[in-house]
């Protein structure tokens, strides 16, 4: 079982160096959040990551969770481990002051986030909902139903949950048929089954509370008659502590692939009581503030995935040894040498490292844009920051989700035949690193989103601002002989991707199944370009902290070779996406349906 | 759970209308291997395959092998069905009639494993080892030894195993440490361990026959000191009998990704009693006759998984119900339209369908290229089926393994969330078949085989008489208007394959990491063209049924769809492989092992 270290040294070349934090947070009014403070929070996440959320991981695996008489129980050990996230203080960092956070940037808890997920994902799914839940509270929620809720959300007493999904409904929520009938308190009665829902019950807090999606007698049919509702698990008295049992219930945990530390639940909501959270049929909007958050947070998975995948394997590669190097014994006086010396592992572990390095970047940026919106008095800007959002979030979900999982796929693959055996733990990282690919939105629904919806949907403004923040980059450097071999197919690249939108918008003007023909291979493709300008970004930072006399030139010097190995063997992936997404849609569509099989 | 079809229509088309099997067998001297004789036994088999090996799959994953007092004990049900096998004669099908086999084609006997394959995958393991123990048996054994194994191997009551790896050694034979040592009556004692044997032990035969590599005292080191035996689990008496158990014991079992069922076992080896096949440090030559024939073997898993993750897939496309059609309601009386109507599900059932079909075509005609290499006494023609066979060998077990994987990975997605829950079925297919990518020599062993030994090893003479045959069907159909979108893309990509060839060999002459630089990418171009010429082929067969007024229109007609699909959606994939590969090695080379992590 490969030993999880937070990736300490990359966490500070992003946040300080690369995306200049502190000037941001200043700048914001975080004033606490200096660079002492941030390393100082960052140093006791790796502690607390390392020591006591990563041990569990395995152990949480074999044994999964329980489900008798209606009670749910996780992993041994993992109720400590999450009294300690809640001693720590960790779900608080960047909750609101208001309702007891800490109120520091959201930036920093996503990389504490990371790095919970890099030790386990199963655990870091238990607290990874409350803040989505509080986010939609926070947005949506009366005064009233803030300060009932929020406090213990924001410590981590109370958990959050998000219950979209039914057994007809995943994608298709207008189809949804939990019922909410007004009482004369002004609540409502939530009766309906909601599936699939992570983290739905556990242990591991005093309550739950569920952000649940249901529908009003006579509200119309479809997405435009769905209503939002807090529903807690144990009844809230009105002094603000838990009561009695509410009419919500366990139906069974499901038996899965992966994440089998996390309780994937069948809820009952039985005439529970709920809150309505905004307007009546205005459910579905109110939902989105919780879903671009988790897609967000799933993004993250994928990259937390990918750091630990590389950190297993790359400790394997330097330990194993078998064959000799093609170019001459590089451990002489061994039997072979490691297998690190084998181009074709360096790919691999090269692959692995720029998605985890790489995403971390992507998805650190967008935690930024996140922090901006919050604070940002300036429309103009908060607008420019909500189109980079939009336009980014679902690149990042789908294209982190995938390549995430392939490193984990890397991780079995370089430890060959132990790779397939449970207890080196790489397998594990591929079966609970699937998911990501599935919940919140599945690959192809985040590119309809993307291509359908955003891009095609605004006639291409939605590219504008990033496109601007990326042609800025590329003129600052265009002149820069070191950083012409990043700039110029950058450069190329996002011309050929302006070419592509324009010939699928074309082609859709005719025939919509265009949109859905092309648009897996075009956010895959909008995904290796937006991971080259973070690349790139990340050399020309390591170039000038070179050239300023660094006393730490390896680091540099790894950063500059990685972004080399990126554009030379990741982004021409993209050229196999565009050869096939400008071949249309017409080959898809033109078999029978009954003629697919004999 | 999906249920298990054998894809009749299917194997018609490929064994009969595509390879022309009847007149090949006639040609070979297989007279009894008539048409009529093929689909009485392939509808046998789909009978034996779908009631009786399928219905085990899912148990046998959840229940698994069990290792207790160093007994190994198979999922309920297997012992049953695998009598059921014996009894029907599957074993003996294409096996020698001089050891009671029945004397059929190679290329029948696949067919029927891809069937066992695709309805269970751990099943299938378990008779999967035998047939390379008897072909390397009747190859290097001498005829005491051919009279003592292979009449039990043929019928089954005796299974075989392939014992190469060593914990601290699996590519890198050459390390091994398993003795051999000459005892008076001239057998060996054999003394080591061997780990990751699958179908290592289990309770289904009376015998289970070890073919083992070892090395004698004073061996030379490496490869050239490494010899063959065969070493059976329980002795056998003179008269043929088994007698007492040999000093062969398993160990433990491992606990693994998947394929459960079947038993990956620790054999420990103390003073056993072997059997020494062929010469003494000839072994590792002897072995490569049994690795051939698993490596087609695997590529036929790539298959089989592919075909079940895609009728799975297909079944659930159809009938589940989850938003409209982009280009309006195709199911306006149901509350929303079949997924089948989505142009990306209809991405990845095609990808699952062009592999699935196109693989088992692909494996076919190998396991053709097998039988007239058995039966062919033109020594200019046997040569030229050999080299045929080194060049497509490494590139069907990597490339439909690697595929394979892939398609059961799109038949989780296209399940959305529920392809995570176990009950599905669909998660057991990813988990079972990430190990044809591990197992045989992984993807990267494969694709240095490929490109360092075969390619470059002859300077590229061993691509010529497979290039020549794809360049006689272009010559042939070079003038047919209704062929011209399938010719035309192949002889581009075989020209660039060709250029792509010359290109790394050039490099690597100044330095050889580029082989294993440009290897995976390499073997992935490879196969892409590959395929694409049996799509081609297809395409043609198909259109030819159709002009002769075939009454199953339909059947063709999405034969021509699912080549188009291939061509168009499938086949530019290569560009992105060889717009990787041809960027070189240095940017894997560059980065010290002490940088890739900080």
């Amino acid at each position: 079982m490969p030993e999880y270290k937070a990736p300490l040294r990359d966490v500070k070349f992003v946040l300080q160096e690369l995306l200049s934090c502190e000037s941001l947070y200043q700048q914001l009014g975080y004033e606490e959040a200096t660079n002492d403070m941030i390393e100082a929070i960052m140093s006791e996440a790796a502690k607390f990551t390392e020591q006591v959320v990563a041990p569990l991981n395995q152990s949480g695996d074999q044994q999964g969770c329980k489900w008798e008489d209606g009670i749910v129980t996780t992993p041994d050990g993992f109720k400590d481990a999450y009294q300690q996230y809640i001693d720590g203080g960790w779900p608080t960092l960047s909750q609101s002051e208001e309702f007891g956070g800490q109120g520091l940037p959201h930036s920093l808890n996503i990389t504490v986030s990371e790095m919970i997920i890099g030790a386990n994902h199963s655990f870091a799914m238990y607290p990874g909902l409350s803040h989505g839940a509080c986010a939609t509270i926070e947005a949506h929620g009366t005064e009233e139903q803030k300060q009932t809720f929020l406090p213990q959300l924001v410590n981590g007493n109370w958990t959050g949950t998000m219950c979209l999904t039914e057994p007809h409904c995943g994608t298709d929520l207008g189809m949804l048929r939990t019922k909410a009938e007004l009482q004369d308190d002004g609540s409502y009665s939530i009766t309906g089954t909601k599936i699939f829902i992570s983290s739905g019950d556990h242990d591991l807090s005093d309550n739950i509370i569920h952000i649940v999606i249901a529908r009003l007698p006579g509200s119309p049919a479809g997405t435009k008659g769905i209503s939002l509702f807090a529903v807690p698990k144990m009844s809230i008295n009105d002094d603000g502590s838990v009561g009695e049992r509410n009419g919500v219930n366990c139906g069974s945990i499901e038996h899965k692939m992966g994440i089998n530390g996390n309780a994937t639940c069948v809820i009952n909501f039985d005439g529970a009581k709920g809150y309505l959270l905004g307007e009546v049929n205005r459910g579905l909007n109110c939902m989105f503030t919780f879903m671009n958050a988790a897609r967000i947070g799933v993004a993250n998975e994928g990259v937390g995935s990918a750091e630990a995948a590389f950190q297993g394997a790359l400790a394997y590669a330097k330990d194993r040894l078998q064959m000799r190097s093609l170019t001459g014994p590089k451990n002489p006086d061994g039997p072979a040498d490691p297998i690190i010396v084998h181009p074709d592992v360096r790919r691999m572990l090269l692959t692995q490292k720029t998605i985890a390095e790489g995403g971390r970047a992507f998805v650190s940026y967008l935690a930024q844009l996140v922090d901006i919106g919050h604070r940002e008095t300036d429309a103009a800007k908060r607008k420019e920051v909500d189109t980079k959002l939009a336009l980014l979030t679902p690149i990042a979900k789908a294209f982190l989700s995938e390549l995430g999982f392939e490193a984990t796929s890397h991780g079995v693959q370089i430890f060959g035949g132990h790779g397939f055996i449970k207890e080196w733990g790489m397998e594990q990282l591929m079966r609970d690193t699937k998911i990501t690919c599935i919940y919140e939105g599945t690959t192809g629904i985040q590119a309809l989103d993307l291509l359908g919806r955003k891009v095609l949907g605004t006639q291409g403004e939605i590219l504008k601002p990033f496109a601007q923040e990326v042609t800025v980059f590329c003129q600052e450097n265009y002149d820069s002989p070191a950083m012409a071999e990043f700039i110029k197919p950058i450069m190329a690249y996002a011309q050929e991707w302006q070419g592509l939108t324009e010939t699928i918008a074309k082609k859709a003007m005719s025939n919509p199944d265009e949109v859905g023909g092309a648009s897996v291979d075009y956010l895959m493709y909008s995904g290796y370009v937006t991971l080259a300008y973070f690349w790139a970004r990340s050399a020309k930072v390591a170039q000038d902290k070179i050239a300023e006399g660094s006393d730490e030139v390896d680091f540099y010097q790894a950063k500059i070779q990685a972004a080399q190995f990126y554009f030379h063997r990741m982004l021409p992936r993209a050229k196999g996406h565009a050869a096939c997404m400008v071949n249309g849609v017409d080959s898809m569509m033109a078999m029978d349906s009954d003629a697919f099989q004999f």
